[in-house]
């Protein structure tokens, strides 16, 4: 019998998460059941919303138990199928878990097309993570031209995004990247209007020349001090997309969050977006986007570690911003 | 030359306001120019978001001047017109300042009809006050049959419109109020379905204690303690309507506000409003209210103090939640 890898929780963490609370296991690879398919896992996505599985809090989504796989979205190769819609060699994303070999129910599976973009894209320019920049734009940023456009972490899967699709809404757009590196991909590769380093010495300084007439549209995905300082600078009729808030996700405490008044005065919106919610738009995105992709005008920038066994220390990193770009790990070969 | 009272701001408070940054002050009455109406004041409405208007801070709307005259909305009689919409005699709601008779463009008035509702309520119930809350829930609060609505500073002018919509839309619905007197009336005569002071002993237990499914909608007059207390109890998809923060107008410096990861896992929808963004809901709520007030469905409670020289004194009680209902002061006789 065949032996798979799978990535497990041991313990949970108190704080930022350390390798020892996972571990490496082999386990049998399973057999699909009527309506199911057993995929080799291509690529594995790493995003920072995992922090969340990791904790028995409350939330939108259940805890990954104790001794239980690790979970997150991956591309993979069918090897085996019990389901008439999916046939050995079939590339799809959607089976979900830190493992080699996953078996999926083959409604949650789509499969993908062969010369198509680079498979790794459909676990980010073209996966969730671009899907989630489109929602959150779509539905509450809504940038207009001539607004100014804030988008944090703005070298990362969503940010890239989030601040293109402004751009071509005619906004002007400003990133917040940690690094002069970073800085200088969202300016000259993304083509954003400037980019901030948050690690700058004053980063309120910075943030109130960049944005001379306030800020329109905030496309959250730190939180942190970025956050307290975005808020006394929107504009009114301001909209904040509360994607995500990676610098306070190793938090052991709620830290204190900005005051309010100013979404009175300034009647802002500000509104929280999971992607799953809408899960029509996943499609949708994809046919919007993959022409852009293919033309070369949608520019994004891809992380990419090898071997599942470095997993742990991939997600470990995007929770400090040491990836550069979409994390993936490369768990299996790319079909030729 | 007849002569008029006025109140004029004679400096900015720092902190809690007191008596003497006002003065009464006697000038000429002004003579209507073409196209103006000149009133004599019967009642002046006293609101929180006066205390806006007498600092500097950037906010929707201008300070009142050094040696201006208060800003307030009054319901006035004609006495001279110089526009062919209005006569003397005439009873209107619109005139703006702390005076006892005041000149207005014509367009900015609205004639309220003989044997109709009692003339206080243009200011109140049928008027700012209740067209916010209509506003509020309309557009953004959108209470469904079962969910739970939280009502702050339930028994004023603004949360007893608003929780009795809620009412009418199916929702249970909780105020917040402090002490008994005023939770006793939110409970028996507004119909809410319970009511907690706010200084009872542990909010926070009395808050879960009356929300065992969480919050749907959270109706936001007040900020404070209760603001904090009520964000991590925000069901997935919960609304708050963030229409005032009078808990914290006196503040000198802004204080901490929730944290906000709430609302991206919650997918909350935190959102400003100030009635005047829409000015066409006056005559909508006006048309939809005034038949709830005559058939006694729509409950409502006006303090009413009595002389211009006591408009201070009203306006620095309210800040603290002195009032109870609908404050005004009557500033000149009811015409019979």
């Amino acid at each position: 019998m065949s032996k798979r890898q799978v990535v497990i929780l041991r313990r949970r963490p108190v704080g930022a998460p350390t390798a020892d609370i996972f571990a490496i296991e082999e386990d049998a690879i399973p057999e699909p059941a009527e309506g199911q398919v057993l995929t080799r896992t291509i690529f594995l996505s790493i995003d920072p919303y995992m922090r969340g599985r990791l904790s028995d809090a409350k939330s939108y989504a259940a805890p990954v138990p104790i001794g239980g796989m690790m979970e997150g979205e991956t591309v993979g190769e069918v090897i085996a199928s019990r389901d008439p819609g999916f046939a050995p060699g079939d590339v799809v994303v959607g089976p979900r878990g830190w493992a080699s070999h996953l078996v999926s129910a083959a409604k949650f599976l789509v499969k993908l097309p062969r010369n198509g973009a680079p498979l790794s894209n459909y676990l980010g320019v073209l996966g969730m993570p671009g899907t989630t920049a489109y929602s959150g734009m779509t539905d509450i940023g809504q940038p207009k031209a001539g607004e100014t456009v804030v988008i944090s972490a703005a070298s990362g899967a969503v940010g890239a995004v989030a601040g293109q699709l402004a751009k071509r809404a005619g906004a002007r757009v400003v990133g917040v990247a940690g690094g002069a590196e970073k800085c200088l991909f969202v300016q000259e590769t993304l083509g954003f209007d400037e980019c901030i380093d948050h690690r700058a010495l004053d980063l309120k300084a910075a943030l109130t020349d960049a944005c001379p007439n306030g800020i329109d549209v905030y496309f959250e995905n730190v939180g942190g001090e970025l956050q307290r300082l975005v808020f006394p600078r929107l504009n009114a009729f301001g909209r904040v997309v509360m994607c995500g808030m990676v610098a306070e996700y190793n938090d052991t405490e709620p830290r204190p969050g900005p005051n309010l008044m100013m979404v009175v005065r300034n009647r802002l919106r500000i509104q929280g977006l999971i992607v799953s919610d809408k899960p029509e738009r996943f499609a949708e995105w994809r046919a919007l986007a993959t022409p852009w992709v293919r033309d070369g005008s949608l520019k994004y920038r891809e992380d990419i570690v090898d071997g599942l066994e470095n997993a742990p220390d991939a997600l470990i990193g995007i929770l400090g911003g040491r990836n550069f770009g979409k994390l993936l790990v490369r768990v299996g070969a790319d079909p030729a």
